[in-house]
């Protein structure tokens, strides 16, 4: 958390355009992802603005130099100062990449892993989120016989998934293979793709069933566990509304991304279909976006981008009948926000051409138009029509069945509507074995990817501390069996004992989860973003261009792993050099 | 042509292990794409040839210089020399980026296009593959009204399919958008995604329908043309082989690519489920291919690679359990390569431990097993079968509904049963406004990129010409009905038509169309390739290493564009890098 901090510290010192301190707020934000994480990105910054910064110093140093009589001295000097700068950052860089390079061969050439040991107990994971994933990072396997169960191998970069869907990064730049995480483990994790259909409590059983393309003769089977984390994070809520599953794209997994993408060019490719009308262009050139949180404001944002740096240049004729419009039903976007960036962003979205439309709530979606109920500004409601051509739903949170049926077999859960309640150490009220972390437990903060991190963080603490506590125990049960029976040193012995006891008050004295918010994020478009991040006992609010090159130092320091780290800042540079790929596939 | 011909020479100079001089062969080869492409994929190995070169050179002249008496002056000699060819070297380095940079900034910044003239004739082009993409990039598009109708909005570089399925290469990286390519032409050129359902060579009409997701009021209309170019590519044959089309995965399309990607890790993941028998494994990690082709043989090598270079190591449980089975219906595979590259790859295939099965015939597939009839060496036919994972079908072409539908038109073609039959000049026989390129014609060439490629280049030069001429005659006719009739002088106005004839009479003379085969090439699996590369009036055959780097070159050279290139030689760092990544997506 520390480092953490002090990260963002260090980034926000310069923040740029409408600067801002406000009294310390309680209330919880989103979106900003918080974890040691950041200390294995730095060297990358630093090994390029170390030299960088030292190159300007010593050059000012030069020129400020005392006055020397003879002019060709002085250009000798100012030359080898030169040289000498120029040395010193081609060799830092080229340091700086011998480091990166290690550390990429290191992640490709982990050691050896030990077979996990049977007398251990099992601990079963459900999931590859946030939660689950920043819990396999911190734990040790080696106290436990580890599995992990999901139907997706790979762990996702949710933050950059609005990037996604217009080609400013591709996905598999934001997936981590999971296989890869499990590898750098000590001790050998199991993993099986499948999805959790039941949790029986009573009989300690998992049931899993593969529900992919490719079956084997074995499709379903029980997994006994000792533990169980549930971290299957929530499924998209479409509140009842007529036919929003039938005519929407979610904006959840890396295929909802991929789906976009297509039918954006989809869109524009049947706008410019032979004798298409006006009205029809208009139609399908026009994309609705319902959600204004940092999803759909960032949605909005990148399809505004894409169309005004890449799709105008190459399909002019249609481009400008192009039209994004969000749709919230609250009184503004961004709700976790403070106002001044809510306005700046409102501004920002009214100079791009985005239209806003809050307070406005969806009673039904046909295959071509979304019916809304919007209420004025003196009260009266009526109803809007938007006939569209691509319908992101970027809003809502629903309960898993799996979940759903976890929480119909545990009486304690029977006033829980939005997930499994959990105890301040997260552990599933009603059970003593299982625990749940993100979007799927209620533990009194929002569904964010950093409040999931943080409570994945936690959990490895407590399970190793845990299997620490067992194991010091029964050492000193050992030893205290033998005192004065077996030969030896009884006083030795008893210092033993009095040192484990001193360890052991020591480790067992683990506080309850307490989630510490590190800021919320989001980029609207334009190259420009919002920050609202916690500093101190404050809150440093920015807004602009500065603040979106935060955004990025911010949400590549929180990448997984070197490699998608890399990856994400050569799919920016690829973006940038060559413009978005128009292919529709 | 000659272009591209020496850059081959140039690369094949030092060919490794196995290298064999033939007598010239006439026999079709195929795979290698030949065009002009290749001069402008050329500075960007000049640029970083030239300089190490030269830094060789000098760096052993220096060492072999005569003795100079005092020791540290040949000291201060060799670190002048150093630091010379370091200076040289990164400068090249630098003028070779800016060069490239150049080309990028000019790519993605075109000059502004000229607005079609109506009174012009209307040139409809089908398809987006090598032959329609060929003639586009060399058609002066200022004399014609262009339409350009696909399916399928961006060309795709065929040869590097197979790197796509495991990964090596990312599937945007050989695709580029046609949008692109029509916007670097000097006079605009239309676009309509669309599938063409049939051609009316009476009425001169193409019936076109919109067979995306994503559709407008209009999806079916009617483009009428003047000149018709057919380049639509054919399908998937199965050859009334029961169950191909329902259980195997094709690979010609980016879609197949991905699909096959998925259903690889899928295989992995279903065969690491839990408690899978030990035969269920061995079928899931088996992966069958069908065609001994260039595409199979080189689709069972980057499988290959796959495992030993990736899988392997972070799902080691079930790795061992993988194998590779090729089967062909011919004696031996890659029937077009010379006898030595045959027995080299069967060699080499033994060694990877890719099982080839030659003179074996499928002759019914089911969703878990493939039954083929083998012929023994003694000739008894015995019946085999396989169970698979993963079965992908890689041979055969048949003829596109709409090219079916369009030859059933045509009298002349009621005898061609492959394609449309075309005379010299690539004209439908039977017709005098309709001609045809690539595998959608019979010319009496291999369905290969190269021969569609060369076929484009040809016509663009046909209809260059075609529209010089007309504007010659033209302007001739005029002159010859103004001379002594309007003032000035007859001698001149006389000097000026022999002027024109004699500049008509060198355009008129477009030879008919010939093929000229560069060689093939195909990689082979763990770094290696084969090639037979037309050389002067001979053959040279290479194996190994060192002909899998000018596989790579030869590539690179032939992609469609810098951005190609650059992403694709991004993305084998990438591969290597951080390994193929595993993500079942």
């Amino acid at each position: 958390m520390a480092t953490s901090s002090r990260a963002l510290t260090k980034l926000t010192v310069p923040p740029s355009g409408a600067v801002l301190r406000q009294p310390f707020q309680s209330a919880p934000r989103l979106f900003l992802q918080s974890s040691r994480r950041t200390v294995a990105a730095r060297p990358v910054f630093g090994s390029i603005q170390g030299p960088v910064g030292r190159q300007f110093r010593r050059g000012y140093a030069g020129e400020a130099a005392p006055p020397v009589p003879q002019p060709p001295k002085k250009e000798k000097a100012r030359f080898r100062i030169l040289k000498r700068t120029w040395r010193v950052t081609y060799l830092s860089a080229l340091a700086g990449i011998a480091y990166i390079g290690y550390g990429v061969y290191q992640d490709r050439h982990p050691e050896d892993q030990v077979e996990p040991d049977p007398s251990k107990k099992t601990l079963v994971i459900l999931g590859t989120g946030w939660g689950s994933v920043s819990l396999l990072k911190r734990l040790d396997t080696e106290n436990y016989n580890v599995v992990v169960i999901s139907p997706r191998n790979y762990f996702l970069f949710t933050p950059l998934l609005p990037s996604c869907t217009t080609g400013t990064i591709e996905h598999r730049s934001i997936m981590e293979p999971i296989r890869t995480i499990l590898r750098s483990k000590r001790a050998r994790v199991k993993f099986y793709e499948a999805e959790a259909s039941s949790i029986d409590p009573d009989r300690k059983v998992v049931r899993i069933f593969d529900n992919s393309e490719i079956r084997g003769d074995i499709t379903e089977t029980e997994v006994p566990y000792d533990m169980l984390v549930v971290g299957v994070g929530a499924e998209n809520a479409t509140f009842g509304i007529p036919g929003v599953r039938e005519n929407s794209c979610f904006l959840k997994e890396i295929g909802d991304a991929q789906r976009i993408r297509k039918r954006i060019m989809d869109c524009v490719e049947t706008a410019a279909f032979k004798d298409q009308s006006p009205e029809e262009v208009d139609r399908l050139m026009h994309m609705v976006v319902v959600g204004g949180g940092p999803t759909g404001v960032e949605f909005a944002g990148e399809l505004q981008d894409f169309f005004q740096e890449d799709i105008k240049k190459l399909v002019p004729d249609i481009a400008d009948r192009f039209k994004v419009t969000l749709i919230e039903a609250l009184p503004n976007v961004l709700p976790m926000f403070s106002k001044q960036l809510i306005e700046y962003t409102e501004k920002s979205f009214k100079e791009e051409k985005i239209d806003i439309r809050t307070k406005t709530v969806v009673k039904r979606v046909t295959d071509k138009a979304v019916e809304a109920e919007a209420v004025a500004a003196d009260g009266t409601k009526e109803t809007v029509v938007f006939p569209y051509g691509l319908l992101v739903w970027a809003t809502g949170n629903a309960v898993r069945p799996v979940v759903r049926d976890l929480m119909a077999r545990i009486p304690a859960q029977a006033n829980s509507r939005r997930g499994l309640a959990v105890n301040e150490y997260l552990v599933v009220q009603g059970t003593h074995d299982i625990w749940a972390v993100g979007d799927c437990a209620v533990a009194g903060y929002a569904p964010t990817a950093q409040v999931a991190g943080q409570e994945g963080t936690f959990l490895a603490r407590l399970f190793n501390n845990m299997a620490k506590t067992e194991m010091l125990e029964d050492k000193m049960a050992q030893l205290s069996a033998s005192l004065n029976v077996e030969p030896g040193n009884p006083a030795a012995v008893s210092r033993e004992i009095e040192e484990h006891d001193r360890q052991l008050r020591r480790i067992k004295d683990v506080k309850p989860f307490h989630y510490s918010h590190q800021g919320s994020l989001a980029y609207i478009g334009s190259d420009k973003a919002v920050a609202d991040v916690t500093w101190f006992n404050g809150n440093v609010a920015a807004a602009g261009s500065l603040t979106y090159l935060f955004w990025r130092s911010a949400y590549i320091s929180m990448c997984f792993s070197t490699r998608n780290r890399l990856l994400v800042i050569n799919d920016w540079l690829k973006s940038k050099v060559f413009g978005r790929d128009l292919s529709r596939e």
